[in-house]
């Protein structure tokens, strides 16, 4: 069994490309939900949406986000009657976060709630979000403000200098039920190329899971989100810089070296190789950039030849 | 300043009419709040919003609910996904709750938000929920079931037979801010021809407002909802049968004349009308089924010619 520590889209990505090449159901992600948020009082899990509609193969890889052949009905009259319409919601996807709401509404935790709905999309792979406990990544900008991570990252599309990030509730969410259980079992674990800061900071915040990570470092690989200096997508690299001062891979291979022994970088990166084993972890050169399904294929495959 | 006291769809109609013969902000509806439900986190008020979308002008004239070139991509996937999807909710609908429910989340009053979603689509009459708080009305069937009201009504399509009705919350219930004053100061009342029981009944049963509405008898006037012992639509005669032991003008007379002085009835049932008097209303006889909008104007010429 395999287990992935997922954010958003980066993860999909990877995932999309792991189950290409091992028997999906041997795969299980654990899916950051600091992300989570609750709007017009439907229960919304960005992270775990995106990797649930990309595993069930109907993402939208024009957006990068949300499901193909999306339609906008609700939301724009939504924003006609002049509701607060800066979160997307597309028809199809609303529907996801009805479903998700009636059931928690009825008492499902959000790893029920997640299974069912993986289970009615036919997703072959186990998705565990990393806590049923609610848990918030709040960013604080140059101004002073405290923004819910979702305002920050789509209100205000990223633009705004980080100067901290917390995530409120972590001191007393538990882990989900399997995610402990399945962290000591997995053959391998990998990190997911997912932003360190607001996606995979917030999932291994949550009590246990760092020291799980930890006690299995000689069977965790780590992928760099970070590519010559930038992020693939997002602001990871921004982020990096103003809390950590640098964002190459040396930076990555500093905030994971307790966690994994292995970094997987860029090929754009092979210069930084030798930093990167001076910073704790083994390198492995390889492309990393997923454009296609098949260069996903390609880097998991570069990445179980790491596993022992 | 005119008063309706209103249901849904019966009430709806008949505010059409009447804002076709008096200037509009000169009436205020004070509507019934007990099928309300929260269903997948949304805030529902069905009754509020059928009267909205007809005032609007944006109600769905060929199914009798709902709004005018609705669709149903969410209710359809989320059909798809396993989820609850007896309570159809179109795509332009769901605009609605989503824009309720993060104003009420937010702090808003029903009575407030409301306010603003007429505002929104220019519904030039006041409408004012009866109450703020949260009521609920439960039917008992006859096997013994206490259903949900929108439950009973349209997941059951209101087929089974009803025993009782009660409804949660009235004990505790305040009327909404404005009730009561204009209950006083209208120049008159109007009973619309809604169901006597689960769409009057509640709202009646709401602190005050029977006694507020008795204080002001002889300005009051009430349209039959049942004709020739049946209903236009829905389910009163079935329930008054059964709670009441006939379904007649007579029946609703019975109701009504310590509340209103004056009943108005369908030219089907003028036989009636002098058992009308004798249960104590004035009957006035006219056409009251308004089958065009021009019928509804020439019901509601009829009540304003009662009215002193």
């Amino acid at each position: 069994m395999l287990v992935t520590l997922c954010g958003g889209v980066g993860a999909a990505k990877f995932l999309q490309g792991l189950v290409a090449v091992v028997d999906p159901p041997s795969v299980t992600a654990i899916v950051n939900t600091g992300d989570d948020l609750v709007l017009h009082g439907l229960m919304i899990s960005p992270d775990l949406d995106t990797v649930t509609y990309t595993l069930a193969g109907i993402n939208n890889t024009e957006t990068g986000w949300g499901i193909v052949g999306e339609t906008w009905r609700t939301m724009e009259r939504l924003g006609q009657l002049g509701g607060a319409s800066w979160f997307s919601l597309g028809d199809l996807d609303l529907a996801t976060h009805l479903f998700r709401t009636e059931l928690r509404r009825g008492g499902a935790t959000l790893t029920a709630a997640t299974a069912a709905l993986t289970a009615a999309l036919d997703v072959p792979v186990r998705l565990l979000p990393v806590t049923d406990d609610p848990i918030a990544t709040k960013v604080t900008v140059a101004d002073g403000r405290v923004l819910d991570f979702q305002e920050y990252f789509v209100k205000h599309r990223h633009a705004l200098p980080v100067t901290a990030v917390h995530v409120e509730g972590l001191d007393v969410a538990h882990p989900g039920p399997q995610v402990l259980k399945v962290l000591g079992e997995a053959r391998g674990i990998i990190i997911a190329p997912s932003n360190p800061v607001v996606s995979l900071g917030p999932l291994l915040g949550v009590a246990g899971v760092t020291e799980a990570v930890i006690a299995r470092r000689d069977h965790t690989v780590a992928i760099s989100p970070i590519v010559g200096g930038a992020a693939i997508k997002g602001p990871a690299a921004d982020m990096l810089q103003a809390l950590d001062g640098s964002s190459s891979v040396v930076t990555i291979a500093e905030r994971y070296r307790t966690l994994a022994s292995t970094l997987v970088i860029d090929t754009a990166d092979a210069h930084l190789a030798g930093a990167v084993g001076e910073a704790g972890m083994v390198p492995v050169v390889t492309n990393t950039i997923m454009e296609t399904p098949a260069a996903a294929a390609d880097l998991a495959r570069a990445v179980l030849a790491v596993l022992p």
